[in-house]
Formats: C-alpha cells, sequence, structure tokens
C-alpha cells in the first residue's frame, strides 16, 4: 500500500507516519509499553498473523523503535524491548487513547488511562507555549527552517 | 491489510487506530488542520492516486472526522472540513509531529511546530495529574471499567 518512503519529508509529522504509520506497528508500540514483550504473548494480544507481526517487529527493530534482547527472567526466550527512542512514542499512544475515549466512547467493559499513583483518571495532554500559555489548535502552525 | 474491525475494541487506542490508523488518513487530517479542503490541494500535498484518496476522505466522512461542505469562497467547489470530532486529532497530529522532530531529526529544510503569536518553537506536550503531578510513561496504566 505504501507508495513512497516519507523518511526524509520536511514535515515531522510524514517521517514519523513513515516508520509507526500501520495500526499494528502502533498496537505493537502499545503492547510494549504494557510489558507484553515477546512474540507470543504480542501476537495472542493483537491476533494477528506470524508473518505479519514478523515482518511489523522487524520493521520496528530496524528503525530502533524496538530492541530484541535476552528475557529479564534468564530463560531461553527473547523480548523485544522498546529502546528510548521507541518510548518517546508514549505521547502519541496517549493521544490516541483519549481521542478515542472521548470521541469513540464504549458502553460495556472498556479501558481507561488512570494515575497508577491515585487510580484517578488523567487530564488532557496539554501544549504550553514557552511563555506558558496553553496553547489550541489555531494557536501553532508550521514553519519551515533552513539551517 | 485489515484482518478485522476494532471499533467495539475495550482499547481507546484500538479504536481510534480502527478510524485514522493509516498514514494516509492522518496526512490528510494535518493537511485540513493546516487549512487545505478541497481535494485536489490534499491530491497534490499527498502525492497519492485519486482513487486511495476518495476512498480514505470517504472513510473519515463516514466516521463523522471530514464534513464535505460548500466552498468558503461562495464557488461551485466542496470543501472537506474537519468536523469538532477531527479537530480532537490535533493532540495525536502534535505529538507524532514532537517525535518526528526529535527522533527523526533532519538536516537541511524541514518544518517546525512554533507558537504562532510568537514564531518560537511550543514546549512538549505534558500529561498531568488530577493533583497536578507531571507524569512519564511509567505513572500510567490503563484499567477496566465495567459500568
Amino acid at each position: 500500500m505504501r507508495r513512497k518512503s516519507l523518511t526524509g519529508a520536511a514535515c515531522p509529522i510524514a517521517r514519523t507516519l513513515d516508520v509507526i504509520g500501520d495500526w499494528w506497528s502502533l498496537l505493537i508500540v502499545r503492547d510494549t509499553l504494557r510489558g507484553r514483550t515477546r512474540f507470543s504473548e504480542i501476537q495472542k494480544s493483537l491476533g494477528v498473523s506470524k508473518n505479519i507481526l514478523t515482518r511489523r517487529l522487524k520493521d520496528l527493530v530496524g528503525h530502533g523503535v524496538l530492541e530484541l534482547v535476552p528475557a529479564a527472567d534468564g530463560s531461553a526466550y527473547q523480548e523485544y524491548r522498546l529502546t528510548e527512542k521507541g518510548r518517546g512514542l508514549w505521547p502519541v499512544i496517549v493521544a490516541l487513547s483519549q481521542w478515542g475515549t472521548e470521541e469513540m466512547p464504549r458502553s460495556g467493559p472498556r479501558q481507561m488511562l488512570v494515575d497508577k499513583q491515585k487510580g484517578e483518571p488523567v487530564g488532557k495532554l496539554e501544549l504550553r507555549a514557552r511563555d506558558g500559555r496553553l496553547l489550541k489548535p489555531g494557536d501553532t502552525m508550521m514553519t519551515r527552517v533552513d539551517a
């Protein structure tokens, strides 16, 4: 489906989507953030074929989002762990989660992001200017940097 | 490529990705946030085939992310405009942009998100607990709600 690589795009959104721009990749990042690190755990969680999962994991390792390391429990297994770069995707996952909670509400059993310490729902993601002003969509723009 | 619908998933991240989980959809949202609202403008910006763009726009309208309205200039054209629900994706776009800027850096001409009023780079997206504590990845968890 992918028609051209956006890795070198000037737009940072396009560069990001070049790496994590399909739903499997972001669901894998979500799972590893939650501590699912083994191939079989992730496959069970996503209900995805081994072929697709193998390819996506390979891509994510290739992009430095995940790394393949020996299992923490000393067993013969290997685990996929988020790198520092991969953990940087946490705000993307939080933003996706908040939109799903607000704009795609669901009745019945559902999951919600909470503050571990108090068990309370977290606030909305906030973007602020350097001087502390809270920013809304119309308050920002993309600008070109040539340096 | 999509194997099953996640619209009814308990996880809000999965529900969101069911709607905007491919890179074209998020790039379309990015373009409409920037004021590109006509089919031809978006097609030129993305370099995508008319077929794919038509399908993605139809999906986004179907999900209530975009709406098709008469052009603001009174011409015979129609425009795709973000609904309130669609504008709610702004934090997702900002998060993607910040990761691209930090983790996929690029030399040469590039774009950067700035505060319109001062022209300065914006701060990082912040997530806070109800009591104001700044939260990091390990400070949150997904919890199940049954009500």
